[in-house]
């Protein structure tokens, strides 16, 4: 059995009453929204962040159901920001599906997005804990933000900094990823230390979790990933593996680099060479031992947790976990 | 003096805290959002939602600074909702001047807009008062559902009732003219049933401003509107002019009425002719008395208030105002 689902039959109780509420929260009588919120939310995926939810609140001993309500609101700001994502930047293909602006059209997905949104701030609001509003609000905005950054440095269309790169990454995953931990922490009354500690774990790993992202860009199978590889590449969107290739090259490649991504558009001929090169200056290596330093870096952060139990443990593993996947 | 410079001058302190609350949550590191963010807030329009929340909490005698937070919480959502609408309708002109998607891009539009939202929901949460955000979320989350709503009526391409009209209506607009009303009571400490009476009166407020809107798209004039007139025609939006209109013909017309709505596109003729039919069964007028006695609806849900004070007395004189605006 793979950890996820270890962690899934651990938590099946919980997972259960999340499942009934997001088909709650997804039923209106407008048809169009339940169906394009149904199909997303059914996609599913891993559901790492509301995992992280649960097992951060498990952790603390948290005996109550407002996690649930915060597992699943964090859900739904996941799935709006892949709807509002995927419009902008007009994907086509997630986990093995067309996406919903394809399928209803990038209208559809704006304002079923702006639904599940408010949907889950209304599950915040259920809860009555302030604090874990205010994490949560917080998080949803600082990826907004993140998101427009990213597309302002797009429009730049020139190479970024490994700070830059890691500003976008830590705005636009990481927040959500640690505002997921901390909010374990906030409704199981624990110490502003320990939720503090729970906010720069989820950090970590969710930088690592759109490091990983951006290397099966380059790295991925389709088979695997369920969309297309060199999404980004062919986009403009400069990331980690196109940062540190650069560095790496001689000032021909480096101009040659530059010009790809000045250009309008970038042919497949582009993507093999630069493919070629990055496996030449084992860019994948690199990044994979950057990688090992992060998890040493989110482990570090678990063990100042003064607590031993299964539900610390799942998390631990979680990182390597999130190493390995390819997919 | 008008009523709403009257009203402004008399809240001129609180309106101060809100421009600055409203600075204060659009400055980030990213020029982009601050950008859009200010030039939509900017253009400003009356700022009729944050003034029903002041002035209600001040009928009630509300003493904190809690109504500051709200005031500028709904201003949020609702600019969010412009410039996701304006991406959504493919608008070209608001308020005189070009609208965001045209210079930034949709994009830009869709990302700014989750901030503002976003943004919205942090406003609300600091006032720690768990009904007035479960108020404005529900809103929020109401509004997106008739966007989708209206949106999917669109794609159908048919007449709908007036009872779907209301529909959509009470949902797009309304309800956020509810809440932005009912909040004052409730951090005012009002009981259920004042809070319950000022949210009554605000649907039907937020349904005769919707009103207006809809027949402005007529019988308003660009230079007093700031947008093109019949943007709702040519998009193929069926509003009450044309509900009520269609009632009043005779079987041909009504069939080329039908056809009109039916078609991809409408004509510069097909506008004249149903202006001209307008003109002819006295739609304006028949939309005048309709909303005289919504009017009074309103002013008896009013009187149910037990109050007597200048505040009231703006909130009573808004209906009017907002009756006769022909901008």
């Amino acid at each position: 059995m793979s950890l996820i689902e270890d962690i899934q039959s651990c938590l099946s109780d919980d997972i259960k009453k999340m499942n009934d509420l997001i088909i709650n929260h997804l039923s209106t009588k407008e048809e169009l929204v339940t169906l394009v919120g149904k199909y997303l939310v059914d996609a599913g995926g891993k559901r790492i962040r509301p995992l992280l939810t649960m097992l951060s609140s498990k952790m603390f001993g948290y005996e109550g159901q407002n996690h649930i309500l915060l597992a699943t609101a964090v859900e739904f700001i996941h799935a709006a920001t892949l709807l509002h994502d995927d419009v902008v930047d007009e994907s086509t293909m997630r986990r093995f599906k067309p996406t919903a602006n394809v399928i209803w059209g990038s209208k559809a997905s704006i304002l079923v997005g702006d639904f599940l949104f408010s949907q889950s701030f209304r599950l915040m609001v259920e809860t009555g804990s302030t604090p874990a509003m205010r994490s949560l609000s917080r998080a949803s905005s600082v990826i907004a933000e993140g998101e427009v950054s990213q597309l302002a440095k797009l429009k730049e269309r020139r190479l970024i900094s490994q700070a830059e790169y890691n500003e976008v990454i830590t705005s636009k995953t990481a927040e959500l990823f640690a505002a997921s931990c901390e909010v374990g922490g906030i409704i199981s009354n624990q110490s502003i230390d320990n939720c503090k500690i729970m906010w720069n774990f989820g950090i970590v790993l969710g930088k690592i979790f759109q490091i990983i992202d951006d290397l099966l860009d380059y790295f991925g199978s389709e088979s695997l990933i369920g969309k297309n590889v060199a999404d980004d590449f062919f986009e403009g969107k400069v990331t980690l593996p196109i940062i540190l290739l650069y560095e790496l090259l001689n000032k021909d490649y480096q101009t040659k680099l530059i010009e790809m991504i000045k250009a309008e558009t970038r042919t497949q001929d582009n993507f093999l060479l630069v493919k070629e090169l990055m496996e030449k200056h084992k860019i994948k290596q690199q990044i994979m031992d950057y990688l090992n330093s992060l998890k040493l870096e989110a482990s570090s952060w678990l063990q100042l947790v003064n607590i031993e139990n299964k539900y610390k443990d799942y998390l631990s593993r979680l990182v390597e976990f999130t190493i390995n996947r390819t997919a």
